[in-house]
């Protein structure tokens, strides 16, 4: 898999926030299109009417305050850096919406969603991160 | 980004979906949960319902039948693995949202939808390949 595209209704706010976090974004980015490269893929915005009419000219789009059923994951080094990054991203404008706790898989994990309710689940899991 | 995983209807059949891609699937992978490595990041597949009550808990999930914003990219390393990609996925239940074509960016790249609708663009960029 080499990028996740997320339809943007709100290209500024949404670039906005990815870039708060710190996220390498790519040369030539715009309000039109952006992009960060995130380890060995790459995440995409691009306005979400724009998207639709490539990827789904027959489809109505998920509605605001409707969760698309996906989530993404970022997994760092450890349990503090779960909760760093959430702090981060909250100051950022993403909203918690399950705090980090312990988890029966073994690791430490919260999500968040975004400005535009894209679902993140911010991890720790012994012996695996990325990023590096 | 270490994952991306889609909340699935019906486990089953999106594991044979993308099993029969010829994807790796990882070990301890069962009908409650699998992923795939696909480069530098997994797919997951787990129940949309648990996933939900997990990421989502105040939200409804998109219905059936609706977009959901999103788009996941597959780069190939030409156009004719471009049409074979689409072909192999259109035969183990993809349905083609958009034929392989021309992009005004430089490359070759159509849309297909997976079982429960979640779109693929399987992409040839000049000088840009995954699963290497």
């Amino acid at each position: 898999m080499t990028a996740v595209t997320l339809g943007a209704r709100d290209m500024p706010v949404m670039r906005n926030f990815y870039r708060s976090l710190g996220w390498r974004e790519n040369d030539s980015s715009d309000d039109a299109f952006t992009s960060f490269t995130l380890g060995g893929v790459r995440l995409a915005l691009y306005p979400v009417g724009l998207l639709g009419a490539e990827a789904a000219p027959a489809e109505p789009v998920v509605a605001e305050g409707v969760w698309n059923g996906v989530t993404l994951a970022l997994n760092v080094a450890d349990r503090g850096e779960v909760d760093q990054v959430v702090r981060v991203a909250t100051d950022a404008g993403a909203r918690v919406v399950a705090s980090p706790t312990e988890r029966d898989w073994g690791g430490y994990s919260g999500y968040i969603a975004d400005p535009e309710g894209n679902r993140w689940e911010i991890a720790w899991a012994p012996g695996f991160t990325d990023f590096d």
